[in-house]
């Protein structure tokens, strides 16, 4: 199944003893519209705060009849999820597969604007400082490749290994379809890697901030990587201009064909 | 003057009795910033929960000085105005010159979607029926020109006429830049006249929103207009979506950049 919602009001995808989940509201809505208890198994978590368009998950039912019935499924399952999460699309898949293990990319999207915007800022970050957008690409290139990113982990992640592919990682320039109040001024950036470690992409694009308003130098990213010391990178950003955009498969779904 | 505003928290632009304004929160932080009271004049009013991009209004001020330093007189004020208000920017006009009553035109857009969608609804209606828009521009054709609107005015507003000239109005589908979650089903009504009535360009939406459902037919809205009957047009829409989006001047102003 694909997923989007505004995580503004939900700890996060993966079901917590301290709070909301969206993992837990598709539980308790899919639960009821299928009768049967059913688990879902997301492709990954999202930290608390963190938006989703096209999250997948998959689950197993026993109702073969949903096989007929997906558009009635999914109707109903939205009338009872809350107006922030929505599900999508409702597919078959073979038996094996699974939505976290077979999953072979993830793509994060960030937003960033660094005029006062009554209207953007409810899903990007206000940054003060004017950017230099030539200058954050260039330090972006130095993430692409297979290395340790140990430097933007989060501290006591307890992963077993903080080696990433970071396949892409770019800065644009975009213009709001609404509320743009300002000529220039707001950007976005694009990763996409295998995997990525806790609270990765909030602190790579703190770090590239800290660069695009000359602080810092493009080879400054260098440097954090070769140190592996979480202490010295940029500080993490909010994740309420964090939205995960893309997972991809090496079969198709129905995700992919936005892609 | 330019001024950009989320109005979801305010009770409109024009000071009232019961709620806080826009144009305290202006008259407030301006006042401050340049240490004399300062009374602005608004192009217009915008009902509560209405946003605006780009709305225009003036003031006098003693301070001579400020035609030099306006980078420093709106970087103070927006400092001091609450984050869903920013001034973008001051500019001096000729003495007699009048935001109001020099206004030539106000365009209004109004968004609507119609599948389920976490992030369209901060700022746009979520409409459950899909929506033929052929139909809709059709009947949105029957507005244009020099007409009583009264059959979309709201009750008892005491207005000496409701004679106004509607230039343009007319629907387009759009993709929105962040939280795109599905491929289609996001509309935008754009609609431009010399003035509106209040409640007009809600009450004007909702009719035609009734028209695109299939409810009833395009030659509706021309016997609306005949009739000159309040209690016959379609429900008044949700202020949250409606943005006034233009104001034009016989004159050139900062706002008139944008079009």
């Amino acid at each position: 199944m694909t997923i989007s919602y505004n995580g503004a009001k939900y700890c996060g995808w993966q079901i917590q003893n301290n709070g909301i989940t969206v993992e837990e509201c598709i539980e308790k809505a899919l639960s009821s519209v299928l009768g049967e208890e059913i688990d879902v198994v997301g492709a990954g978590r999202t930290d608390s705060g963190v938006n989703a368009i096209g999250f997948i998950a998959h689950f197993d039912s026993e109702k073969t009849q949903l096989l007929d019935q997906t558009a009635k499924v999914i109707y109903k399952t939205n009338a009872i999820l809350p107006e922030d999460i929505v599900v999508t699309d409702i597919f078959p898949v073979a038996e094996d597969a699974h939505a976290r293990f077979d999953a072979t990319s993830r793509t994060y999207t960030y937003y960033v604007h660094t005029h006062k915007d009554p209207f953007a800022k409810q899903y990007s970050l206000f940054y003060k400082f004017p950017l230099d957008i030539e200058k954050m690409n260039k330090a972006a290139q130095y993430l692409i490749g297979t290395k340790e990113f140990c430097c933007f982990e989060k501290l006591h992640s307890g992963n077993n290994t903080s080696i990433c592919n970071v396949k892409e990682a770019y800065w644009e320039k975009y213009t709001p379809q609404t509320g743009q109040i300002s000529e220039e001024g707001y950007y976005k950036f694009t990763i996409t890697a295998n995997r990525f470690l806790r609270n990765m992409v909030r602190a790579i694009v703190g770090t590239l901030l800290e660069i695009g308003r000359g602080k810092k130098d493009e080879q400054w990213i260098v440097e954090l990587i070769q140190n592996k010391n979480r202490t010295q990178a940029g500080q993490s950003v909010s994740g309420h201009a964090l939205f995960l955009t893309g997972i991809t498969y090496p079969y198709n779904t129905a995700n992919n064909k936005d892609k």
